[in-house]
């Protein structure tokens, strides 16, 4: 070791998942969106004043901001907006979670959340999950400095009900208590009424998957105006712009389209809800989704092994080489046609 | 105060600098280019791909951090890149100073470099500029847990010569030293060459000035492969994908038109030298930039006063109610079809 790297910050690095980019690959494998965005997105695009690319973004994102706070009936002091939802995520445990009690989160759970508390050195447990990988809602009455959980959680796609989270709130009042919705348009019920009541609550959104806007990455988070307002000084004080000006005029265009949204929402559900059937009959079992994806095991076949034919095949699913979960493949919900060729293929696989 | 809020890191909100909006404005106020970007860009934009909006960008921007590493001459490992050199900055500062002992950066300089420091509660000293806001070099020979310093400096203007860059790094090898060449495009010797004998350094630069994308929030910095490794591995488990699809692809079209580059910063210097003798012949006094901007002092005309008055005029510069500075107006250098203006108003003003 050099001298000059005595003071430096080592972390892990965290390996981004794999991107495939080959022509006639079929990518379910990172739970993008199968359909482009709204039409009003790519107007958007296409109509951009370039001009304005050499000004300064607008720091506060304030048509953005408003344009969420009128889709969720708040105001605009009760919305952050993020570059995607992992930015929103790592600003909110850099300023929420400065406790030396452990935050807590599942075991099972989105695999940055211990590499952000790694890499802010904030303790964490894991409560592990029931056997059907659903939360032991009593792990969560200890003393902690934070909780942070994905709902419906991934990989699993398993969903909690309101009232399992009105529980953890009535916990632990003293702390923040964060819920990721990335996945809450696929159908599941929403903490953003529980708001009302709880102040220390804050929901954290995504337009990478229902508003099929990977690639721009923005993200959200709705809460309390002081809640909000210690994550804006943070922010302010890290990166004063950080959206862009595409990211702000494409993802305006694309709140203000709720139609297209409800509509190809609607179509993934109905693609998933065909593929669990499909998926049943071959004799493969999964939690019930209600997210993008549904993640599921096989009785005769190694998680393991269909990965590997699968990818043989240009067909990209997602492997997690970990304990409890090594025999799963999170598969995303593409097109009706991409998930017809998926099921044909363990069809012939498991002749 | 709620007992939620007892584990919030709160900091002293940064207040992002003014962005008025109006037509018919003269905006020197915030360093951007008065040229749109290249001709290259905007066929970028309109030609850019929609669907790929649904896909995450590439994390790794390795055709962006490929075209600047062939820009520079310099291997893609020696190339970090980043959501605006904010972003670079904020990165650095959280994984590179991270020591109990100070870090050091000089009193009068860019305004987010102690806002980093009190967010993660990094130590600062900031040694005192001569009265001509050079660098007192012998300031930097104390042990220290880090440098940064802008080259030139902002928002004096005033470039360090390389030697006494050199001079600073020959006595700081035991720990990271950072030169923030944002504005090094317009006519100042770059620390660059210096990376050959000193591992310890980090050059970073933007697309915000001299590339005119300040919208697009672009900057990337150059050091060697370890210390890129480290800031990379800190990054990947910051936000994985920071840089969007739209930034990846004209970020790329800039770097690629050097002929459009070097043009509008020629256009950019001249206007500048041009922009001193009128200012010199009005009575101001101002260190010799080498920036796209001009730290100007009037004996006669308090700075405040030519601050409000330019203003009621919707023209925009910049001005610091800070100790030693509170006399000085920060003029960007804009048109020269807009620096007559500002030139004509001076005069009238001082009629």
């Amino acid at each position: 070791m050099n001298n000059w790297e005595q003071y430096v910050r080592k972390v892990t690095p965290y390996v981004p998942g794999e991107q495939p980019n080959s022509t006639n690959m079929i990518k379910l494998n990172t739970n993008e969106n199968p359909y482009p965005p709204s039409p009003k997105v790519l107007e958007a695009l296409s109509g951009f004043e370039a001009d304005r690319l050499r000004l300064y973004p607008d720091p506060t994102a304030s048509e953005l901001v408003q344009a969420l706070a009128d889709y969720h009936g708040v105001n605009p002091e009760n919305v952050f907006v993020g570059v995607g939802s992992d930015d929103v995520l790592a600003m909110s445990f850099l300023t929420f979670f400065n406790s030396d009690k452990p935050i807590l989160f599942p075991d099972i759970t989105y695999s940055f959340y211990d590499v952000w508390a790694e890499l802010f050195r904030i303790p964490y447990q894991r409560p592990e999950l029931n056997a059907d990988f659903s939360m032991q809602l009593s792990d969560y009455y200890q003393e902690n400095g934070g909780i942070v959980f994905p709902n419906p959680n991934a990989p699993t796609g398993l969903l909690e009900s309101i009232s399992a989270i009105e529980d953890i709130l009535a916990h632990n009042k003293e702390v923040i208590v964060i819920v990721d919705e990335a996945y809450i348009d696929f159908g599941g019920a929403t903490a953003l009424p529980l708001l009302q009541q709880y102040e220390n609550l804050m929901v954290v959104r995504t337009f990478s998957k229902s508003r099929s806007l990977a690639g721009m990455r923005i993200g959200y988070a709705i809460g309390n105006a002081k809640l909000i307002q210690y994550l804006n000084d943070a922010k302010y004080s890290f990166n004063s712009y950080t959206m862009n000006q595409t990211s702000l005029a494409l993802g305006m265009a694309s709140v203000l389209d709720q139609e297209y949204f409800e509509k190809t929402c609607a179509q993934i559900i109905e693609t998933r809800e065909w593929t669990k059937q499909e998926l049943a009959s071959l004799g493969f079992t999964f939690p019930d989704s209600k997210a993008n994806f549904i993640f599921a095991s096989h009785p005769d076949n190694p998680a393991r092994d269909l990965f590997a034919a699968l990818r043989k095949e240009h067909i990209y699913v997602r492997y997690f080489d970990k304990p409890r979960i090594d025999n799963y493949l999170r598969i995303t919900i593409g097109t009706k046609e991409e998930m017809q060729i998926l099921i044909d293929f363990f069809k012939d696989y498991m002749k």
